[in-house]
């Protein structure tokens, strides 16, 4: 499709706030004892508490639920269990599944909601209870958001294909896995911080460099971890979002995109079609510019997946996502800070909470409410949720004050 | 919550046209050859075929795929093969998943997205491939949107919940089986009447009175098949709709609700909360009363079904389906034709599609193009989709002219 006729699509106009976060909550991620119902709980009682004026649940009016259902404990109307576990009998509930990138699509579709529905509050959340498996389902698990005719046919593994997506991108730019590395040692110092992170635990270069090699050259500090755990948003309009609390979080803009699911159908392995048009069309409906951003949460599934964030999501040209990196860009204190609460890579990665938790850490930060990882002065910061191996993609702006 | 709240939130005043279905496409049901990939494809390039005035697929603006994933033939991000399969490289796609409820949750949606996008076309397609899996694979997925931690492990299988539904039914209003049994001759004649439908042929009282049991007082004929199939839906802005066709078919009211996931944890077994809430919200959306709808697309995966929604949906009081249905009221020459072409029980239920198919059949009759099964003077349509034995469910209103 041409730029032009997206443009046409998508609108020319920016709309705004579309809508407000009011509450969030946030299980820690990890080899949890809590079972699947037990976190929803957790994640959604904890958003309606950070609610600061307090909020009826009777004011829900829709729920989304954001989950691949790993392992299979609940695969069909999962969404009915939210509504349960939430206290919201009766109410519209939806499940959303875009693998990795579930969390993100369900923002979109609440987003939209609070848009349509008028006035009510709208509830968000991501769960996933991945260690709860065997070894041989979870290798199962792990690929089903893969090309099932094709890659997975050949053996192939996420952290294969993203091994074979780094070592493309080291040969086509010249460079050494310096970057690779510094990411790890930036997301683990970012979770070393983080109370809900799965890791909390700093890590050198030398580590990372002498830790067993996955899929070269990712190596196992190159890889995020499997993760049980919930997170939960409580949206409003943005509109009525004071009467909830003096510091609502606005959703400005909200983007997707998408592209082949099969790595090997595309014109090249280093970009992101789906992650490059999400991010066009949260930009455009958010009516800022790179410039404006305090800090962003990207998808480090692996370490070079937040190179070719970077890249995709317009921070840096082509080969261009090392050299910030290594010179400290995406550092807490750097111009654009990534991943503060330590990415997928530290923090952990339970597959339909991730795009939810991502939101969750801006909600804290926007509010000041990070604590020793805090940002300074952050105003805007974006999200950027992704599925499988770069299939489908979000991007969400959001801004406070 | 309470029915003022309701009200508050879901806004107090109908919004008149939503949206359009502009193009709609469905392939045959039944025990079919074709893959998923063919029948998303076939379905798909029938909805853009049947655009009267054409329509360039770079004008599509957003996918939504519901699909149950029955099979397991691609459990995550499978919404990245509509878009593929659609030729609708990069566009925003999300796949929707509420079990039986999952077409018309998707349509719930790409309202939304019609509205939120402006001025594109969004594309609605649902998919299920059933036959393709063994007898021990089919009942695992067949049991998956049931209530996993209690019913499936009582050995509670769908046909079992809707049999105890369909005993309790009968001894609560002190009726025999005959409207069951009607609801059976009924859809089985109006199956045969269309061509895509699996079961093309009409069956007498006494056949589905002496057919095997399968879950009494549930027999063979009252039990809906399992299915292959696609239906696909193109829809435009209301307002920018008669640039496609001048015969769009309108989305007036869109309306859901939800319930406990298992049976039990409900107050009572033969009415579904779901639909109720459901229905509520679609008239209220849609400005319009019971009576204007000219026909009705109801979720009959097995007969008793087709009574609880004649009741749950407001057009017979509690027991009063049965002599509706027995004076011939739902007969396509009744007051309230009910399934004109033939419901899940004769057309089949590839889950994924049913509810989007529900909504092609709408779009036949209300512009006069239902052939032999023509609905006189259709001006509105209800259609009526559930998600399990009632965890979810949607309801949608259409009108035309």
């Amino acid at each position: 499709m041409s730029d032009s006729a997206v443009k046409t699509i998508l609108g020319a106009d920016a709309v705004g706030h579309r809508a407000a976060v009011v509450g969030a909550g946030h299980t820690r991620f990890g080899t949890l004892d809590a079972g699947p119902r037990a976190l929803l709980r957790s994640a959604v009682d904890e958003a309606f508490a950070t609610v600061d004026r307090g909020v009826e649940r009777s004011l829900v009016g829709e729920a989304f639920l954001a989950t691949l259902g790993f392992g299979g404990w609940q695969i069909g109307n999962a969404s009915a269990v939210l509504a349960e576990e939430a206290g919201l009998g009766g109410v519209p509930t939806t499940r959303i599944e875009n693998a990795c990138a579930s969390g993100g699509s369900a923002i979109r579709a609440a987003v939209r909601a609070v848009e349509s529905a008028g006035r009510g509050l709208v509830l968000v959340a991501g769960l996933e209870k991945m260690t709860d498996v065997s070894n041989a389902r979870r290798r199962y698990w792990l690929g089903v958001s893969g090309d099932t005719e094709w890659e997975r046919s050949a053996g192939l593994t996420f952290a294969g294909v993203y091994g074979l997506i780094a070592a493309r991108y080291l040969s086509e730019h010249h460079v050494g896995p310096e970057a690779l590395e510094e990411v790890a040692v930036k997301n683990h110092a970012n979770g070393a911080l983080n109370p809900k992170a799965q890791f909390q635990k700093p890590v050198t270069r030398e580590q990372v460099r002498a830790a067993p090699r996955v899929a070269d050259p990712l190596g196992l500090f190159d890889c995020c971890p499997v993760s049980d755990g919930a997170a939960a948003l409580l949206l409003a309009p943005a509109a009525t979002a004071r009467q909830f609390t003096d510091t609502p979080v606005y959703i400005d803009g909200v983007g997707a995109g998408s592209d082949s699911l099969a790595v090997q159908e595309r014109p090249e392995l280093t970009r992101f079609g789906a992650s490059r048009w999400a991010a066009d069309e949260a930009f455009h409906a958010a009516g800022v510019s790179h410039s404006d951003i305090s800090f962003l949460e990207v998808h480090d599934c692996f370490t070079i997946a937040e190179l070719l964030a970077l890249e995709d999501l317009g921070f840096a040209p082509p080969g261009g996502a090392g050299p910030l990196t290594l010179e400290g860009a995406t550092r807490r204190d750097g111009r654009w800070p990534v991943n503060p609460d330590g990415g997928l890579k530290a923090k952990g990665h339970p597959i339909g909470a991730t795009g939810v938790s991502q939101a969750y850490e801006v909600f804290l930060q926007l509010r000041g409410a990070a604590g020793p990882r805090q940002v300074p002065n952050a105003h805007h910061a974006l999200t950027h949720n992704v599925g499988g191996a770069g299939a489908t993609a979000n991007v969400t702006i959001f801004s406070v004050g």
